[in-house]
């Protein structure tokens, strides 16, 4: 799967992200994957059900994987974050 | 699976969570399920990485459901959030 098939979900509004989704499936995308990292997950959740129950019902979720990151902050010291992945496949 | 095997993530500290699960495993349970709804999935998120990766190393995500459930508000409507249930399961 090509990387530009890749929303990542950040602190802004969830709708943001449903739209960028939802065009990437109408420019021809099969599937598109939605990740995020800490604080983002709940939202990443809300852009992948807003997308198949509101937009595209033809989308499923074929996937969803979770895991830790290191982060390095500022001074060095490295934290852990949780991260999503929800892969997101339309059935034609 | 019998529904005390299920833990129910809320507001608090994720360490309360992760105790909870490891306390289950460590009392039999073959399988753990972690519930969060809202702005808890990514506590929930946080809970199975941190049992998987510094509890119980034999423990694994087995599955992981995301959907939307409706709640009634104080007024009578109703709001939509977004739940997640991440199911662990022990490997013995």
């Amino acid at each position: 799967m090509p990387e530009d098939n890749v929303i990542y979900v950040g602190n802004k509004p969830v709708m943001n992200y449903v739209l960028a989704a939802v065009t990437q499936f109408n420019e021809g995308a099969k599937e598109v994957t939605i990740k995020a990292r800490g604080r983002a997950i709940s939202r990443a959740v809300d852009t992948a059900e807003v997308v198949r129950n509101r937009f595209l019902m033809d989308v499923t979720i074929d996937k969803i994987q979770i895991g830790t990151e290191e982060l390095k902050s500022e001074k060095g010291d490295s934290i852990k974050v949780s991260s999503i992945e929800i892969f997101l496949k339309r059935n034609v």
